[in-house]
């Protein structure tokens, strides 16, 4: 059965992997569009490289703009991750295709109320999107499917000692989901660190095809953080959702109570997973991603390029 | 060598055992004094149990009370954990001592100023009188060994799902502590789940000698928590700080650079381990205890017990 | 020439003053709609006193539902104040109007659209949901007149030693719109303490005519409060904004720097008033009522209440 | 009556003219002796000033130093107020006099253990001392007669558009000195306003008298922020309790409740006097200075000066 989603998203060089690899799967994934978000750069800019990316790759999609700002905090958008435009690194066409007129919660509620069967949201970026659409239409939260999001940790961290970019960029937000009751899927670091692509398997993408070339230019670009590092492999956050949708066999998971911290002078953004015994079914509002076979997942990935080089 | 220790402590069934375990070991440490604070219970009914348990056992000490509330939040006594008196469970005889007429940071200073070489503060409790005491006499820091503390965690938490009781009581005492430039060991819930002792251990301690009862009678009730939920085993909390005195090397450690939350809706007192890479050698503040072996931790405590009834 | 408004509401005995008082001056105050949200009652409660209402007093208008909680904080409504229902005294007849099938935040947006002219806002409840709209639909601030608002205070408290209830109800709104750019009006505790009612004209309203009939027993239940603390009048808060529409020639105000408090143990939801000297030009983004000619405010107040019996 | 008095300062400019103001009333207050504290600036330089300024006027006095920092904030000394020694502007003396070698806590603990009677303490300056001391030794509390303190406002602010300075510097000693029990007596911005000296008054100070030259070139230095902004006259804050001491009768005061807020964006060392009705006798923990009457203090004043000189 093919699963409708809509992937709320601040491309970003691992947004873009992630869509490539939902484009890949047409007989089990529904793209219903696109709505895009402040997080890795400002909303302006995120939105003008899917548009850009989309045309480079000659496709189409409905595109809704979203929010240009947390509900709470600054924009901290993160040009050392993702350079200045938040997709440095590739080449890319002036964009054939434009943003919706209509905002990134008309176009969910729009979407929403239009499918007939529950709709997945893919959030690959802060939550605000998501938050307002919850807060101003609680009564499509039974259209969603589930939330599957990329964001939080266990115990690790990113821009803080204990909390993931994402989360931390509009923990107001993220709360605000969390505490939804709809089901949310959640890929923090530690899966996503998993869901890593080995340098050589970047460096083998060139030449392979237009798409894969683009992916090699985007990856070279995203693996230097890891590379400088002397690491051997760089993760592939914002995949890692979209494979457990296609693959959760490849993933170990359980249900986990997950609450947001949104102030904290260190803890701001952190997803407080509860870990102690006594934990009630009741808090129980999340199912954690825990690893990944990354074999697998690396292949589906690869493959994924290659056969939209053929098709 | 002899190690001089101040035990800072609020007793509490763990800290009756790591007295003990302290007692038991006179060729290599000594015990200058202990200090109370407000933490299991409120600091009279820890100061008196200290005193009644001291009678019980044949022993003298000097005792000086701190602190009757932590620094900025109000106190939390944990009747559930070790009872209305902070020591529930064993018969114990009338205080024939008492605490001196001195305030535990007083004492802190007349020891200190008084010792040749440099003593090792045991911390088992909130870190109210310590954190006093380094604020107020800094120059005193160059006599301080080392500061040895159970509190805290890695990833877990008790009282809160991320943070430990004594660290959560009051961390802005602990956040002194932490930055204070002194030495500090750090014993988590973590490593404390190393240094179990098994129910059957326990009751095997009846009826060997009348400290081993006592211990037996403590212990038994201390057990009950962990009895109720079908373990077969109990943390010995405040016992690990000592362990790691006496045997360094039961125990594997490393440097880590701990900050403290002080406020946080959901992390009040986490210890903020940072375990990202690109850590400086500068953030390093603590010698982080990770695990211990546990059968070698056992031994060595009931031989401890064992060797007090002999005497 | 006539002033396009809509009411951001939650009816709330003061509400229906303020309504009122609109509805007797259609040469000058055209009403476009009404917006209503959780405050002094949970949403749908407000929104059912404000249909009774306009029942009962046979006029139509248009309503749009709201938010039924704060951004950030849950729900807090006042009984004590406004009773069970949000506006308990009147015997109302069954509501023969129903809310739109459209979100508060859309019947904004398209209300706003549509104006050829721009709009003002009254804002007489928390501002969730103009926080909302301005946050998502940034580009029709143009089509804002104004914000005329009840709420916060410069010295004053009611809910808190120094914070009002619609702003300390959700202070993550309200500082959205403090910080929108848009025109601001605030009727703060302090003039509406100036804009009070005396309980001897409450009285006097019995016997006058259907609405004044109306107004008489909403108002006794209103004035209770004051009543029982031997008070000889009662403010009218949600007038305020409403008169100052009609006769800014009542009041003395000037331009302040007002930010909004959202933490603090007893200050959030204040509204920090900077008077202090060397306040910049660009920091003015409040215009402050200080002060109102009680006389003149009351007896505009009750000839438009015996003009609606009139007309 | 002599009144035993113990000075907790950061001289600091008005520390001194408050010290001026103390010695030329030997009939009435007897100077136990000094505490300083970080404030104004670092420790030690207002150390140093206080040292260097009983040189120049050739008086005697017991210093103990105190904190070099706030409880949990960082020091935040004034170098614009101030100077970058705390007492830019007079030609001091190297100091003959010493701090003594002991802790100010300790001497606070000290002399309240000698006097036979109650001890008032003036506090000019953050409240980190006076706060550990109760927080120490609270069996000390009933050998105080009051805590007369500079800081804090009803509604005013300087560092912050409501939060005043020694307050905002450590909130947290504010708030357990404010709930310590002690009677509290505050003079904050408002009353401190009334306790100003003309400029021209400063200007005819000088070549009156050694004394009165100093105090001349203190106050020109510290006139100098009023003076450029055009004011004609410079608020002396720190003489403010000391003048209450002298002469309750200047004043106007009415009993309060004062809490003390330790967080908040805006509102961080906010003294929150609760001012609507209904608060109960028991909150009434401090008395608030609402007045002065400041041709009288400033008579009282210039007259403690020039007796000073005489003497």
């Amino acid at each position: 059965m093919k699963r409708k989603i809509i992937i709320d998203c601040d491309p970003g060089h691992d947004d873009i992997m992630a869509i490539l690899l939902s484009l890949a799967h047409p007989e089990e994934i529904e793209i219903l569009g696109y709505t895009t978000v402040c997080g890795n750069q400002l909303v302006e800019k995120v939105t003008r490289n899917l548009c850009q990316v989309l045309t480079a790759i000659h496709r189409e999609g409905k595109i809704a703009v979203g929010y240009d700002a947390p509900l709470y905090y600054a924009p901290d958008p993160q040009p050392l991750a993702h350079g200045e435009s938040g997709l440095d690194g590739p080449q890319l066409p002036e964009a054939k295709i434009a943003p919706l007129a209509i905002h990134a919660v008309d176009f969910l509620k729009q979407q929403l109320e239009q499918s007939e069967e529950p709709v997945t949201l893919v959030a690959l970026a802060p939550l605000t999107n998501l938050a307002v659409f919850l807060k101003t239409y609680p009564q499509l939260k039974e259209k969603i499917a589930m939330i599957t999001l990329m964001g939080g940790a266990i115990g690790k961290g990113n821009i803080l000692p204990k909390a993931e970019f994402n989360i931390y960029e509009d923990p107001h937000a993220a709360k605000i989901v969390f505490e939804s009751g709809v089901p949310i899927v959640m890929s923090g670091i530690e899966v996503c660190d998993d869901c890593s692509i080995l340098h050589s398997e970047i460096d083998a993408l060139k030449g392979s095809g237009p798409i894969q070339d683009l992916a090699h230019e985007i990856l070279q670009f995203f693996s230097r953080y890891s590379r400088e590092r002397g690491k051997d492999r760089s993760p592939l956050f914002d995949v890692a959702p979209i494979m457990h949708l296609l693959h959760p066999e490849y993933f170990i998971s359980r249900p986990a109570s997950v609450q947001v911290e949104v102030a904290g002078q260190y803890t701001r953004g952190m997803t407080v997973v509860d870990q102690r015994e006594g934990v009630s079914q009741k808090q129980l509002n999340t199912e954690l991603l825990l690893s990944c076979d990354r074999e697998k997942f690396i292949q589906c990935f690869l493959e994924g390029l290659a056969w939209l080089d053929k098709n």
